[in-house]
């Protein structure tokens, strides 16, 4: 069974303790192996363009520093922070959440719906989706009006979150959601049970894919 | 650990043992069981839309009559024969290989190159880009100008197959390579080998998403 | 003149009936020789992707059977069954409604709206809207909520088929309108006299379409 | 049967007469009333942006003073000039060749290779196709390196049009051909003929689409 | 300095004289020395296709006979009537103010909400979006329901201009105004002060290009 | 006169001084007022992602500190790195070269082709066309596979820089080219010389983009 190394890069304990908890699934499921680490010294939450952009080393390096110690590594932060640079630093697979999620999505249904937790979020997403040439598929991306600190709080964003997500299945069409941050797996089941369609949490979705990855020699490089 | 059933919807024994042959290291890395079974009575190989569209329903019915026994379902023919309607069959998870093995060449590199059978699939394949709106992505697919019959013959096919991927690679620049077909698994190393770039058999592809999909609960319905 | 055969792929006569009054109109204008025909042991109406599978064979082997018979050939069902089957089994033109309607719809106006009958169908409309390159054009698809059975009554969905075009043209600034399945032709006139657009019937426009290819001799092969 | 005007907005009455005889095929096929006529005053051949201007309001001035005596209206050049202002002046459908002949095409095949004059209209082209949102069915467009008054000799430019199809079918993978200019019909049949596949003429193309549209009341206002 | 001449091709005076006070701050803040020019026998607005038509030849004239006269040209109205014409006439630089006040509005925000004056104006801005390949850059075009003549009181429209910028800003999520009109200048500072992003009037922005082109040695024939 | 500040976000003196020799004409022609800074502790050329991301916060930074010092910034390395970042960190518009050429030679020809450093690269700037929403206007983008270090002496990669340029404008049909990194300037007049077409350095276009930026209050943040 391959070993995952998920890096949350930021320095946000209860979302590093939310993956942890969020990936169980496949440890017990698959019987994978998956460690999950928080990065000291980044910020509390990647909510800015300066937040990703102050991360991206600390993440490439911790992935040159344990290049060997694992088969495979996913980066947990929705906006892939360090992604092409880590690929650069090891020869094992390197996968970003953003992507493994909406490509997940993509292969389960016709059209996507993301919701992202703040606006400020929007303009960075879409360029994401574009720059990946899946723009097309994309329904709508809808902000959930909030900070990284109130995820953690279920009851206090649930209501926002079903809102949020019941306009992008019917206002917008989206027959899959993906969760546009890490910190968001908990409220999954609730979501899929009240709207009735899959929702995708993107660290599992790419702990899935690097699974895959590491077990069929797939290289990022 | 999920139960995948993997149909190969053709009546060609060569290419359902490949199969089998090409997810063992899926068995042994990540312990999956995966089944892989022929179709009766359809076309020994699908190389035109009439073979495909003679495959779509028995696929679609193959799938509802064993909807319960399987976690999840692979149909392991490259124009995704039936996918749609299996769906509509089945509250378990159905993937196509070319979808999966599409979208697993999109989260490993920039643009990716096809190596088709014949050129007579190249419509249809453009068809399947656009439709999933990733053509932006597709570097190039070209055709070896041989039948399903032909590749179980590796030493026949073997130069062939290495100057259409080196064709992909330096003069389309693609960074992936796909194998546009469920009977190229055995090439798989010796090209990797000798482009120095990841190649994708869409079956194997398709089963790593399979199994995440079946242990994270996803639905395609 | 040049003989045209109108298959019908589903078992409704009330529909193939329908589609004969609607082309009545290029019979008198243009002198066309069109006959219709619904076929034997299909669906009453092609509303699932199972729908769409079963009649695809059954579409191509009687455009198969009838090669000579026929200068060329319309398959009169918005999903366009077996078109590239059909193609394959006949050197003369074989058209579908859906890309013929959609086609026609983009010489005539900016952009197009779409009337369906029901949500079930509008992802399958959407890969066709990708796969033919032209979904930039389409400005919304909107469904009626309605059955094929139900079409048959104009009483009954003339109010909810206006307030949907009217939608299309209003909301989403719609240009031309395209009915969205073989059944709806009756609809047309109320339709424009009401809206002051272009409705086009995708029946008749691909019989329009049929006459100049084979009057053209264009080939579909 | 409808009545056509198809208006040469050039004063070259050797390419008038060219599409006299190109459109005869479809009155003796279809029994259509086809006018075709050239309008003094313009420029000998339509090659530069400056040419395209100059006839727009001409074409769009003829249309207006003779909108009630046809009943559909064409636009034979490929640069479509003043077509949407001819729209605007009559309430009868008005349809230019290159969009007619494009999505002609596109109801025929999978790509389209476009045959051009000169390397001068390439730009002026890809700006049409980008426009009419079309531009990812269009393999190639290659110019013959020609001008408007060589084409009136087949015997000194069949080679080169031969020559020019030829890379379009064989390195671009064109699957249709349509000719970049009203003047081309003639070697419409020895294309067909050498290549093995469709060429349109999108003149001839366009009064198809006329007929159809005049005999089934679509307006283009 | 560059000298640069701005032709504005209807013959309202006001419209002149709004863009001769619009581009002076340009005049003051890079000492540039621009001159507005309106051309006679022109329409009084430039609203439907027949008077974009009606201009072209005139403003390419005008370009050709002071091709030596100044260092660069811009074309005054939100079609750019007679661009590729112009630049056929001279060896300066000739810019439009629709592609530089798109353009412009791309390099300062993620999305671009259009305000265009009246719905006749919409289908022609959208072969515009597209021709130019930005199209999916545009969040909205949303027309004010004017005519030319009522953009000169700004009293009268002002308020319908802030509600259309404000339904471009919060509903489509523009993160950028462009002003559909070289007529709509002295709105600008009240739309950028209620709704808190830079609105860009499209003949300045072409101005400053058109300094930098000149400056530069840029040519666009 | 606007106050600009270009940062050459690497510790390369040559390049830095080679941006310098490079805007003199817009200081002489345009009388711009141009500081022209390097960064020390950044690498000596920004080739790998891993550069990219290391000077991403040192660019911001130094926007930020000297945010109310210039009127406008530009970020001189065609990686645009810590572009969204700077954003935030100043009221005053900050531009990136990539985007400023690459937007700026949309303005003046119909399909652009780049001349990139080295292969590396292509991944990261194909992101970047396809972020940007406008790939469909790239031609092509070739790399000279030469070294930052070797760009500085003009006699050694001149052939190689005029033989790529050939390719992107006879080859692949480009109109305008753009040299893609800071450190091409020096080459831009024998291209055009040689090429007849015009090239874009871009920082020069960016330095004119952020020059009417300033002069005309835009603002990026």
């Amino acid at each position: 069974m391959p070993t995952l190394l998920v890096i949350n890069p930021n320095s946000n304990l209860a979302v590093t303790a939310g993956i942890d908890t969020a990936v169980s699934g496949l440890r017990s499921g698959l019987g994978a192996d998956i460690s999950v680490v928080g990065l000291d010294g980044t910020p509390f939450g990647i909510e800015t363009q300066r937040d990703v952009e102050a991360v991206a080393t600390p993440v490439a390096e911790h992935v040159a520093a344990h290049g060997d110690a694992y088969d495979a590594f996913v980066i947990a932060c929705f906006s892939d922070p360090g992604l092409h640079a880590a690929r650069e630093a090891t020869d094992r697979p390197v996968l970003g959440i953003a992507q493994s999620g909406l490509l997940t999505a993509l292969s389960l249904g016709e059209s996507i719906g993301v919701i992202s937790i703040g606006s400020g979020s929007l303009a960075r997403h879409w360029r994401t989706y574009r720059s990946m040439g899946i723009a097309a598929r994309v329904a709508a991306d809808l902000p959930l009006g909030a900070t990284v600190a109130e995820l953690a709080d279920t009851t206090r964003l649930g209501d926002r979150m079903l809102a949020t997500g019941r306009r992008l299945v019917h206002d917008h069409g989206a027959a899959v959601l993906v969760l546009g941050c890490a910190g968001m797996a908990h409220y999954r089941a609730d979501l899929e049970r009240s709207l009735g369609v899959t929702v995708v949490d993107p660290t599992q979705a790419a702990c899935a894919h690097a699974l895959g990855a590491a077990a069929l020699g797939y290289r990022t490089r």
